[in-house]
């Protein structure tokens, strides 16, 4: 089973209340609050030695990626991010490393406006890590964007540039686009939104996928990051760039107005078989051919 | 440094906004909502292969304790558990495990009225697994209670009996005390609970430390679990009992109307040093040595 029909599947075992405005599947959970016009959003991410980072890695940098890919989730939705908890289960556990990790998770969380309210420290039977943060953030029902509302003839657009994140160190250095997520979340011509971690061709075929769309992307307009390859552009990962569903008509106007980083137009949701990349045949012949269809 | 020196440092590393009423240290942290008369109760717990269980042990069992410890530290603020999120770092990863574990946390969630908002899930570069599980629920303000506000005088009470969890297979058969959480949450006369998983004398000794008070304890009154000695009733731990602070002259009152399970009181809290065991050499006579005085 591939992860998408894994995440269906789980999917369709959690039933949610009526208070739950979006459950499980885009980059944060929203929820109802008890007499006030704002959602709650919630989002919890891992990071675990040896697959997200490699062992003997400065400590204050997994802090410092955990609590950005966080709010990362936090900003796909146009949110403000206001509250985590921390998890850390290790093997060895010391003092010293505790502290490190936990003085920069501090510094990354009050930069981005946020407390830690709780945590968990465990010991690890065997040599290791792991690593969660669970964030909380709030949005304004009318500002939350989804990644599953993209619609027909909305253009396909993105915050920054893409690929080569890990040569470059980008993986550890980027910035969580907050402001541009708050901005583009007031924005009524934008339609669905999410951010980049799992590469940006897939990533964005999750976008045309959950909206029940089909993709056309403009290989050559997909910005690339410092001497990207395609290849590298559209599927090297942890970029942690917006992208984002924008009507037709409109895109050109925000895209000229907008206050914060280069804005790019590489793309276009159709109807069609959902989650599909129709001119993949075209990218092929632009020398791609790392990805595999399979819907 | 032992852990009460540990989560005194890191609570002074973590400024609360000032929204936070209360924040680490507690059961919960509890945030006031914008608009609303209702507190958000946030909590994070985790549950590790080879520390809290055993590997072989069903992974069902493993599911429903890491949801009920979760739902038994809500009830120690007198709240009501709302939402979960759930991350899984596991090696191996199988497809099989994974939907027994959802299925299990998704059957314990929905029994006490709570939803699955949201999760992760990776792998475990070595062998071995870290189930995290961050709740959420709801408290009133005037319902919450806390374990640093103990009063002089106040008497030590719980709910059920202590000791033998482990041989006795209650770690993993209990039931957390939610409606008597919430019942006891009611009673102006219960000035500070928590839940005990750590042992009653080490978990009744922080409420007193907390509530910068000392204890007398009536080792004679603990009820004991099926046969447990005074020793395994003090320190066997993962009881998921609750233990409050009763203003003394009300607490006979609260025992014969309380409509739940049987309550006891044990103790008495003392002006004096915080966290100190007044008759530690009294319970020693008795033959309880496994408690080394460290404060």
């Amino acid at each position: 089973m591939n992860e998408e029909a894994l995440v269906a599947r789980l999917k369709r075992l959690f039933p949610q209340s009526a208070d739950v405005v979006e459950g499980p599947g885009d980059d944060c959970a929203a929820i109802r609050l008890p007499g006030s016009d704002s959602l709650l959003l919630a989002a919890v991410d891992q990071v675990i030695e040896g697959i997200h980072y490699l062992p003997g890695e400065e400590i204050c940098r997994v802090a410092e990626k955990l609590v950005k890919r966080n709010v990362s989730d936090i900003a796909a939705m146009g949110g403000t991010p206001s509250h985590a908890m921390l998890t850390i289960a290790a093997n060895p556990l010391g003092e010293g490393t505790l502290f490190r990790f936990f003085e920069a998770a501090q510094t990354a969380c009050a930069r981005y406006g946020m407390c830690i309210i709780g945590g968990d420290v465990s010991a690890l039977p065997a040599p290791g890590a792991v690593f969660t943060l669970s964030i909380l953030g709030y949005v304004t029902l009318d500002c939350m964007k989804r990644r599953r509302t993209a619609q027909p003839g909305d253009l396909l657009c993105g915050t920054g540039s893409f690929g080569r994140s890990f040569p470059t160190g980008r993986h550890l250095r980027f910035e969580p686009r907050l402001e541009e997520g708050r901005y583009l979340g007031k924005q009524r011509c934008v339609h669905a939104m999410m951010d980049v971690s799992d590469g940006l061709l897939k990533d964005a075929l999750r976008m045309a996928s959950d909206s029940g769309l089909a993709l056309r992307l403009e290989a050559d307009s997909v910005p690339r990051y410092d001497g990207a390859s395609l290849e590298e552009a559209l599927t090297d990962g942890e970029d942690y760039e917006l992208i984002f569903a924008v009507a037709p008509g409109e895109a050109d106007a925000l895209m000229a107005e907008f206050p914060y980083t280069r804005l790019s137009k590489f793309g276009v949701f159709l109807e069609g078989t959902p989650g599909k990349l129709v001119n993949l045949p075209d990218l092929k012949k632009k020398g791609f051919d790392h990805f595999h269809e399979n819907n």
